[in-house]
């Protein structure tokens, strides 16, 4: 699709504030990034959710059928259910009919759409799934990965998630020398259990990798690294517990803050603090997670995705096209291709 | 020991900060709880660090030569150095001159000492470390455990975990009703990596486990568990994750509260209450982790503790031992071990 607009298929009925807030996230990504949108859901749910926002008559619509619910097992509910709107969206990027996929439904689901039907990057064992955290340092986010997809992993995939974690944050996040680190329990090398010692004796040995040694998890947040990579269920535990702790601190901040008289005194005097304060803890700034190693652009948001965060996810999904991720994680592990000159 | 007062044998030599602020730790301790104190150091660094200290006079002071340090092989640094400072404490419990070990030392080392100079309890395999973590309804903490003891575990051992961890919430922590969950990475039985999965049948099959289900990383701090039982790795890095956070929280609020006039005026008006926020994010107050398992009261300290921290250690091993918590872990495996009556 070289130069023309980038085409994002939005699985609008995925999440639990779909489809409204889903094509509220759509709209606005449609007006204000420099894509096209394509809605993928029930015509009339995503009709009557399109009329509450102006300028969208120019966004398209394709059909379809169900969802893959939260408790059905992934492979069975896709295999149950072809026209379920995250098949119907993989399907669109299968046929080069759009350049991304985004979903907030269920995320084994989206996973395993995105691996039958869009098939692994040559070279790649597993895909994973990258999120971006903030760190300590404003403005400098860290990459971690694999956080979900895979439980059970080997060294060579903790490899392979690390090199796929270095062109995204070298070419989607900025970074020009990302340093990765590996999520272990101590500094040294002999470190950790047996998949963190074989992994870190692979991420020293591999000159691709700018591999500066384990992170510990309190160097998680310390803007030290700008890649961590661990396997899916250390990831995932690590993740939520992230994204709980945030609203920890401001439940703490909001039952302390206005104790007593001079505490309500003090909290209107520093309301526009308050308001900065939150949005650095909040982490729905970050649209999602991507699905790295597979042969397609997908971000998996969060279940409870809200417009903001579907604005993002298609921001990153863009992004990720404009930089030509996929074509630069293939030519890692396969010089004879191409990247794309103009990124 | 019975019915005389209970004697804790405090690593002086142990930790950051070590000896001055574990000896004031210690001394405080002697002086506040009803417990004896014996130091454990080199008697010229630990004489001189009580000299700072009013009524001290009558700590006993057992003498050791050297430490095992950070980056010593533990089992190698005690071979080494059999006088070093967490032998000696060890061996006083061995021997019956001391009912418990506080260290702050090398935590490997505090470990490796403890199995071998005290050995595992009859039905145990594998000791294991518990941390107490604040949650978010206010006096109602959670013991994770392993927190760094066992970085790769099979599904028995977080099984006996998850035992000791009933044992140590009721008896310790004063639950009348734990609640166990399961560290994972979904609410289903079905969910997670192998050892997840075992585990959990484990677990639902155990009538003297009050297993409640998965505790997903968002769960962890929210309340609803009492007891979170998961491998030594993914408890080591969700432990020092969450120590670092704390700290990353209280980082924005400096950084942004005071932002502006009207920041400055608010913070002058909100000290206190920034005070009490301070507190509760505190991780110092816990004191340490119990090293459950072993054949003896053995409390592992932060490294970087100072006095607060040894003064809650020493409160905490003279908690586990006058509610015996040490029978109650026998008659567990062994229903001819009788629990004192006065407990």
């Amino acid at each position: 699709m070289g130069s023309t607009r980038v085409k994002i298929a939005i699985d609008a009925m995925g999440g639990d504030n779909a489809p409204d807030e889903i094509v509220a996230g759509a709209v606005r990504a449609h007006a204000e990034l420099d894509v096209d949108v394509v809605l993928v859901g029930d015509p009339h749910q995503v009709e009557a959710a399109l009329k509450h926002h102006t300028h969208s008559s120019d966004i398209e619509i394709v059909p379809s059928e169900g969802t893959v619910e939260m408790e059905e097992e992934p492979l069975v509910g896709l295999r149950r259910k072809p026209k379920a709107s995250i098949n119907v969206a993989m399907d669109l990027v299968k046929k080069k009919q759009a350049d991304a996929v985004v979903s907030a439904g269920h995320s084994g689901a989206a996973m395993a759409a995105a691996l039958l039907k869009l098939g692994r990057l040559k070279g790649i064992d597993r895909p994973a799934i990258g999120a971006v955290l903030p760190t300590l340092i404003a403005g400098k986010p860290v990459l971690i990965l694999d956080v979900g997809a895979n439980v059970d992993c080997r060294p060579k995939f903790l490899e392979q998630f690390a090199l796929m974690g270095t062109i995204y944050s070298q070419y989607v996040l900025g970074n020009s020398e990302p340093k990765v680190g590996l999520l272990n329990i101590g500094e040294e090398p002999n470190k950790g259990n047996e998949l963190a010692i074989q992994t870190h004796e692979l991420l020293s040995a591999n000159p691709a990798i700018p591999f500066i040694g384990n992170a510990e998890g309190r160097d998680v947040l310390s803007g030290h690294f700008d890649v961590i990579v661990c396997d899916g269920f250390a990831g995932n535990v690590l993740l939520k517990f992230a994204e709980a702790v945030g609203e920890v601190a401001l439940q703490i901040l909001r039952e302390e803050l206005p104790r007593g008289l001079h505490g309500k005194a003090g909290v209107t005097f520093l309301r526009p603090n308050l308001k900065r304060i939150k949005q650095r803890m909040d982490h729905a700034e970050h649209g999602g997670g991507l699905l790295l190693g597979v042969d397609g652009v997908c971000i998996i948001s969060h279940g409870s995705s809200q417009a903001p965060t579907i604005f993002n996810a298609a921001r990153l999904a863009k992004d990720a096209i404009d930089n030509t991720v996929l074509d630069r994680i293939r030519s890692s592990y396969d010089p004879t291709v191409a990247v794309r000159a103009d990124s």
